[in-house]
């Protein structure tokens, strides 16, 4: 991997954080896209996107890609910067990572002969980003809640990846721990690493006594039901992507606290969720022996 | 559930302790294959299978339920019993549980009309039993190695049920542990769960400096190069099911001291068995709605 | 203690949390100096000092209980309240519970002939209150760290009170942590915990690669010297009560980050705090057999 | 300290280990009162006494250091040291470190000018002591229990040096860890650290519901009254050194099952407990400066 050369393309601080984490280990990094965008070790910015690319190994895009899927999504320059102006540019034997890219801007590749990855659809990736997730949830329970963490009834909705990333967090911090999830072998799990197990059938009874609830599936399981069971200083942390799992207006007119909080990694923890991108980008590579 | 009638046919000291605790939750239970068996609670033995079997829900046979595809494994019985014996007396709306049902018996089981569950391929039972299996590894290791876990260093190969809850387990106990997986998605949880992941190729080097390794994988990791490569006062303790992990000839011509493990949680923790088997009968009687 | 008569005079939320956790027990509770504080459930406020305490055995006072050793700290009321108008009121049978009575306020309560327990020399609330002190400094930690918590190398100055709470809530949210205490024994019990133990003589080597740094011990260790090996980026946090740990003039000259972060408990959790409160104002008057 | 001399007489397992640690460092170490004892590296045994102690910097002899005040405690020697053989060849500029040396042997030490210390009176071998201490504990209670200790209800007698360890280890396991203590803080520590405390006066009460019991208080807890009232399949674990702290008559004639475990560390780890003898005899080398 060691002489591999790298082009950085746009995105947020993340990116700014990738570039240098790269450059720190020696390798070759070309960047664009960050006309306003402070580094703190020194880096050459391209001129144009051509120069940013030509002679380059992997082009590495933002996180997400685009918003429009008509420019990238580089929020650091001055100028908008059109995706396919990006595609024009990478020839096949070059290997472009981005996240989430759509249907439509695969279509796009597809059309200009670029090999994409996605990086969102990377299960290492999704594993590594439920850490940064599970703080940034931490932070706002400790931000938001009157009470200490610790022997506070902490319940999590579903055991995926942030699930039990967040039950072990919150049993660090000293929390008695409920996890709700639905498959017989989840719940001999949530048993093995000492949660306590919560059938959904014995959710509404649960919540009574739950200080902080934290929802991690994307279906709204905190409906007018339980949520009038809930405990009414329950604070309730919605992590799930949308539509969520909170039925945040019916919470408002109970007089519930309830945030909706996404995208926590780059926003908490913007230099390890770097790192983590820049460890799958490298596994991506070794894999396809680029 | 509660009026659910069972009936307990043969096997070891969890079939004994099994009896006991249905029993002692208040439902019907008529046993039969115990006759040098000792009980802590009062149950009538019945005189023939057909008694016991007749007029129950649920018939639970042993785990294994035999060694033999001819008799069923009834070590406190003084008389052989026939698998066919019991197959003839169960009618098709009564529901058989046991664990390990060779090809060879569940041809037999269809031949006679009835429905059979295998416990040990269900999966919360798997999970429940990696807990005892870590319980019996961790009390090898205490046995047999002349230093403290707290601060050894400890490797697993393999993060499977197993690997997962030994890592928590010896982590629990203070020592330092190494996981060698496979997958970068097995590798980004290890990183997640805070142990020190290890490649199948950093294997050879990791190893020199491990006080005790835990292998879970039934193939031979664990090779000349391998064992030439380790800590000659590395103790190796092997959870994984035939062909096993190790090469222990040449172990043994190295010096190095290797122990075969397997069917801890009947040996262990005999009562804690006995009540995941009943959890995980109780599951499948849900699902099925018998 | 159930027939046990209480006043709560002045203080901040946690008084007004203490007054309803009382309350809620079904116990007697008059208050006196919360004309502007909101009450989650009702209480009557008391209209004179003196129908606040007449008639009540135990009085608790607001912690600290004075800035200035002439008025009571009584932030949610409108009028200044005279110390010794409180104290005039209290007769030699009741008890008087408080946080800091000064030297100037023990003479005054002599006068008075009111007998004074200071809450804050109580070694279990201190205990208790380095829970919600650890929670806000992880609190900090996480609002300020542009990296998670998580595989960070955290070092803790002191292994008191503050120093073995903050070592376990650390631990448990996946960082290395690190501790530097003097005392062999202290030395001792951070390697029997798991911690890295860290002797004064190696303080300049090893901070240069932590990420975020608690000091609890209130004497200048992070000097000149230290400060300078450092690593750039790291966060520092000074839990330590005057004169602190740092040299916070030389921090902001190097262009470290460093935060003095005090009086936690009552700004983090003041719900908990309240609670201590009263188990340790319950415990004096069991000790005390009132 | 690189270059100290050492000569070890006599002692146990840990004594060897000690002698061959002290020599993988490369420093001197003479040797004696080992006739019997098998080494793992090549160490040669001096021929007198006088031969071992002439020109060492310090002496460490047994732990326990005699079993009769007059002879050493030297398991793998074919003859009987005498204490005052061994006394006569030390000089006044040597160091004499032991374990318990009894008020008669510091008379004789001071006869024959001998600076003594005693090893069992030092904070920090008593602290890491407590970690193989735990561990055997543990070991009694896998091999005993019919059941995991994951999810068990355990209670410890006591929150000193064993209690604390042997409670973060239980923890580690997966046990519910109840403490008992008398102390306000250290109930408050309890807390803290989650554990579930238990007060003297409601002992009767909790050990209806135990498990697995460890007692480390020196003086008979476990009397009549609680015996009759403890779980009938509760296993009881004494550690407490003489005179105990269960009336092992009365558990016998209850038919409780109790067990008296002492000494553990040489037993159970003594290749750790050399570690820490040889950590402890270097801190107070540094503390005297020798």
């Amino acid at each position: 991997m060691g002489d591999k050369k790298f082009s950085i393309i746009g995105g947020d601080l993340r990116s700014v954080k990738l570039a240098e984490l790269i450059a720190a280990e020696g390798k070759s990094v070309n960047i664009y896209g960050f006309s306003n965008a402070g580094f703190e070790i020194k880096l050459k910015q391209s001129n144009t996107i051509s120069d940013a690319i030509n002679d380059t190994d992997v082009v590495i895009g933002p996180i997400p890609f685009s918003n429009d899927n008509v420019f990238i999504n580089a929020p650091f320059h001055t100028d908008k910067i059109y995706i396919n102006e990006v595609f024009k540019c990478i020839n096949k034997n070059q290997l472009f990572i981005a996240g989430r890219i759509s249907e439509k801007i695969s279509h796009m590749a597809q059309v200009y002969n670029v090999y994409t990855v996605d990086l969102l659809e990377r299960e290492e990736m999704a594993v590594l980003n439920a850490i940064p997730t599970a703080e940034g949830a931490i932070q706002i329970a400790l931000e938001e809640m009157p009470t200490t963490l610790h022997n506070s009834n902490a319940l999590i909705l579903g055991f995926g990846r942030i699930g039990k990333t967040l039950a072990k967090v919150l049993t660090g911090m000293g929390a008695n721990v409920y996890v709700e999830a639905r498959k017989y072998s989840d719940l001999a799990w949530i048993r093995n690493y000492g949660y306590k197990p919560v059938l959904l059938s014995e959710l509404a009874n649960t919540v009574k006594s739950i200080n902080v609830l934290f929802n991690t599936i994307p279906s709204i399981i905190l409906n007018n039901e339980i949520l009038k069971a809930l405990n009414p200083n329950c604070l309730i942390i919605d992590l799930a992507s949308k539509p969520g799992g909170v039925d945040f207006e019916k919470a408002k007119e109970l007089g519930l606290k309830a945030i909706w909080a996404l995208s926590l990694p780059g926003k908490v923890a913007p230099v390890t969720a770097a790192e983590f991108i820049k460890d799958t980008a490298y596994n991506i590579i070794e894999e396809l022996g680029v």
